[in-house]
């Protein structure tokens, strides 16, 4: 189910709050006056100085408090998971590499703490996740602008709300714009457990098919002359997506239809993707592509929140549902090495603060 | 220029005429029956009796006469190209094989001889071309329905009449089906002298710049890390086309600014095309195909000849050129084995009956 979904550009930074660098920890650091009123807490976060590989250049430290300004609002984050496309970042394989050091996260949910003077609409106590997404969420107290914040209903299941905007918005722009879909219609994909060269457990076979997959296959059972044979009753996928490239790419591309659109939207595998000119041709297929930083940026914020309304109200009616593990902060190092695959095939990995 | 472009159905076949197979031979030449009024000259036409290598399985013979019938046009043929799409038929990887024994050729012009007694609109000495295309065009003489056929202006010029349908209508497609291409727009191609493998001299670099070119690299020329300093002043490319495979491909979709499209519609190198995820997600890329005997199918008999009429124009006014080597039909084996690639870069073939 997941996904290398893309993160925040630079400019999110630019939202206020603790946006941790090395001037403002140095400035912090000196001067212990002006504790006055409209000052967070310490924040504990998660901060990498340089990029690399994430169980390395990451460590968990205390932030000093920073200032609550008459627009900020002051949240203590609840859950923040973590993605594959945080892990890029991390990483440093992103196009746009954020400014070092940085706090990880991309998304989560808290309540609000405190808020500064002239802030209407959002009171402490109320649930609000930062929308669209930006970075650093993974720490126990965010100071940001009160136009980052969205409010969120809050009898909506806590741990999707800390995880509703990545994947699963991702997932339902890729439903709905590249082709329309009529009832009936199948779709196919890879990287459906999400945690790259696992082979597919039977357990995970099943744990598939209960979120609503009618058919699930490993890389080694694809492995036959005529994948299409396998379909047994489902119709031949109009729309495939794929996460991963190289070989399980070239699957997908087989089991779509004539006329059909293949999807990329992450290469976990790290690989190219191979494509025939006959399929291009005779075949006719369309290869995309789908970013959903690219599509934030297109100032849809207000269409970003009013689909986040809508698969709430979904996860609340569980028709939304994918598998997830909730993981204290204390043990953050373990949830990590779980996310980079360490401990092979893991629901999504959700930090609780 | 040119384009390994699609070729015909076997539908097309049973337009009637002088359709060459197994049994139409045995028929005719057990009965010297039925000379009435009505029947075509005979025909010499160049034929396969399987698909292989075209220098191998193709002769030239002569087939005996056949009739004309109420709603017949027979046509005796001026011109035939011999196009990459041609080649393929009788290579035997196209996804559509016609049946075998064939006739070779699939677009052509050629003059009205004689017409059937229900004939409206065309008389003797004519000028049409089948259209929509269909197979058999390598031969005499013609005969098949008066819906085949279309009246062409007499003052075009007769070798681009003949070889209009299938490479200028597949690039006039192409340019308006998959982008909306701004006056200064850029558009990248490879296999512009359409000749596989065969490096680019200068004289061919000078000879597509007269027909239009900004710019001409040979693939070692585009062995630098940023090709895109070679553009000069030319914008980046919106739009590429693909009819090679392999590196060639690459280097069109490296040309491409973000958010491009590549259409693929030839493979001449017979090599798969490779893409990064990357290109895809971040840089927005589109991939896609086209294939002309597809497009036709659609019902488009009409459009198609309001595009020939349009193509046929811009020839005429000298705004449509690409380079063409008239040959006698007595000399198709030179013809041939230059359109094979024998004989190094050359211009398209077209045999003069």
């Amino acid at each position: 189910m997941a996904s290398i979904v893309r993160s925040a550009t630079l400019r999110a930074l630019r939202n206020g709050g603790p946006s941790f660098s090395g001037i403002a920890i140095r400035r912090s650091s000196l001067s212990v006056r002006a504790f006055s009123a409209a000052m967070s807490p310490p924040s504990k976060a998660v901060v990498y100085e340089q990029q690399g590989p994430p169980d390395v250049v990451t460590r968990v430290i205390e932030l000093p408090p920073v200032e609550v300004k008459e627009n900020d609002v002051c949240v203590r984050m609840l859950a923040a998971p973590i993605n594959p496309s945080d892990i890029n970042r991390i990483e440093g394989v992103y196009p746009v590499k954020p400014e070092t050091p940085a706090i990880g996260g991309y998304e989560g949910v808290g309540e609000v703490y405190s808020v500064g003077s002239a802030v209407k609409g959002l009171s402490p106590g109320d649930l609000v996740i930062p929308s669209p997404p930006s970075f650093g969420t993974w720490q126990t107290y965010i100071v940001k602008d009160q136009s980052v914040w969205y409010k969120i209903n809050k009898d909506s299941p806590m741990e999707y709300v800390a995880t509703v905007t990545i994947n699963p918005l991702t997932a339902l722009r890729m439903l709905e714009d590249f082709i329309t879909l009529n009832s009936g219609d199948a779709i196919v994909q890879n990287g459906a457990t999400s945690i790259v060269g696992q082979p597919g457990s039977d357990e995970a076979k099943e744990k598939l098919k209960k979120l609503g997959a009618d058919e699930v296959f490993t890389e080694s059972q694809l492995e036959v002359k005529n994948v299409k044979g396998l379909l047994a009753n489902i119709p031949e996928p109009a729309l495939g997506f794929n996460c991963v490239g190289g070989n399980a790419a070239s699957l997908v591309l087989k089991f779509l239809r004539q006329g059909g659109t293949m999807v990329t939207y992450g290469g976990m595998s790290k690989k190219p993707i191979t494509i025939s000119t006959s399929s291009f041709i005779f075949k006719d297929l369309s290869l995309r592509g789908f970013w959903l930083q690219k599509w934030l940026r297109e100032d849809r914020a207000k269409e970003c929140r009013r689909m986040i309304d809508y698969l709430l109200d979904l996860a609340r009616e569980g028709k939304l549902r994918y598998e997830m593990e909730l993981v204290p902060f204390d043990n953050f190092r373990t949830a990590l090495d779980k996310a980079l695959g360490k401990q092979g095939s893991q629901p999504k990995q959700v930090i609780r603060f």
